[in-house]
């Protein structure tokens, strides 16, 4: 689709404008991110480089013990490519110090504790190396709720969170991604075989059309199965949508008083103290 | 301060009334929490109970090997009193799993660790015992950003974090919390002696006379020196404010579309769809 398609060299210099200001606005130099061997992540650092210089950014490789050889393998292409400072810190410890303690659970909690593990990776190694967390999750991933709140959602700041992943694709050709990393199939790696797609139950390719639609276009449903798009398929995004946007948001605090965190004390414009 | 001071039995109504509804509203009857062994989670425990019924109450207790048996024995104390379920799950195993990769990490780097691992644990009972995580952090934290983000400031609502400290202790009083637990120093548990009013360099007392001027009155900071607060305290507590800010909003995403989560798309308002 013709509106999916950015101008990638006004986009690229626009994130990589972004990465510098927010890191040099919090008073910092440096940034550390995770590098999974997806493309997601690896934008995100092709972007941080070309911003800060491969010796300010770390890229973190963060293993479970069932990661595919493949993924590392993916990583260390991106790492090396960019000449970003690179360290390896497996998760396999610090989760199974949990799952350990529930052998039954399921799939989907043995994920989000990998995810939230890598967080707390970052977070620490943020503290060692002086640099913020960037983020690595793009506009489809956030829109459908397909991430893990506190978990790989979390940083400082994202260059790529207004990028559908249609768009991410794109812009990692145009800075020289390799094929095989913007081609393979998504996957967050959390058991053997998963796959985005086969997750959510339809592609990128096929989703990101119709939340160009929704979100961007403003378009009601009923406009979105006259433009074409099943029925069916527009009722079940607009149901993740609404389903997950408590992902998007600060957790709500009951208001007793007169100014409130997250309500009326925001912006700390008027703060000219 | 009289102006601190909060109508108990107004406020137990309303928070009470707040944790129904952000439950029902979210499709759950249960809730699932952390329970320290100090007053804030203690009153959010209690109000919980109030509101939903102990039975619908998990209570969580998750030691690391160096925690305190006063905070597990007081945990115990407020678990039995309400009537809650309740679980412990140690959070040693987990941490250590990257303490141990780093063995000189600071004590900061430690507790920040512990505290994310909890929040692991936490969301991790939130599946096992459908329930919404409810948080237990005050509004004299969230301002000093004395709390460790993606740690113990993560959570599904919270019920408690328009309350000042001393405002915590008037409610826990009045809602029968015993006084050893509403009395004591303070303490995040973190290492052998830790002190919030230690670390912090004041007392929660002093600084919520300061940060009620400041934030819910709108005080200049001169207007603040002119009410007797002494101009370094306030020069400190304002900086303190503004240098957590981060921690208080959803990490910034650079905008390049009509319609960017964070930005412009927020309420899900127009979605008659």
């Amino acid at each position: 689709m013709k509106e999916l398609e950015i101008n990638t060299d006004l986009v690229r210099g626009i994130l990589s404008g972004f990465i510098r200001s927010e890191t040099k606005r919090a008073g910092f130099e440096k940034v550390v991110m995770g590098v999974s061997g997806g493309v997601d992540s690896a934008l995100s650092l092709y972007l941080s480089v070309e911003s800060l210089g491969g010796e300010n950014v770390l890229a973190v490789r963060m293993p479970y013990e069932t990661s595919s050889q493949d993924s590392l393998d993916h990583a260390d292409m991106v790492i090396k490519a960019t000449g970003a400072q690179s360290t390896t810190i497996p998760i396999t410890e610090m989760a199974d110090g949990l799952i350990d303690q529930f052998p039954d659970m399921s799939n989907v909690r043995r994920g989000n504790i990998m995810a939230r593990c890598r967080m707390i990776v970052l977070y620490d190694q943020s503290v060692a190396f002086n640099g913020l967390v960037v983020g690595t999750g793009n506009k489809t991933e956030s829109l459908l709720g397909y991430t893990t709140l506190y978990g790989d959602s979390a940083c400082a700041f994202n260059p790529i969170g207004d990028l559908y992943k249609t768009q991410v694709r794109q812009l990692a050709k145009a800075m020289g991604i390799p094929d095989v990393i913007i081609g393979k199939a998504p996957t967050a790696d959390l058991w053997a075989g998963q796959s985005d797609e086969g997750e959510l139950g339809f592609t990128y390719a096929e989703v990101d059309k119709l939340l160009y639609r929704l979100v961007d276009e403003r378009y009601t449903a009923e406009e979105c199965v006259d433009a074409g798009f099943p029925r069916e398929f527009v009722v079940e995004v607009i149901a993740r949508i609404r389903r997950f946007h408590f992902k998007r948001i600060m957790p709500s605090v009951a208001k007793v008083s007169n100014r409130t965190v997250g309500y009326d004390f925001l912006y700390l414009r008027d703060w000219g103290t």
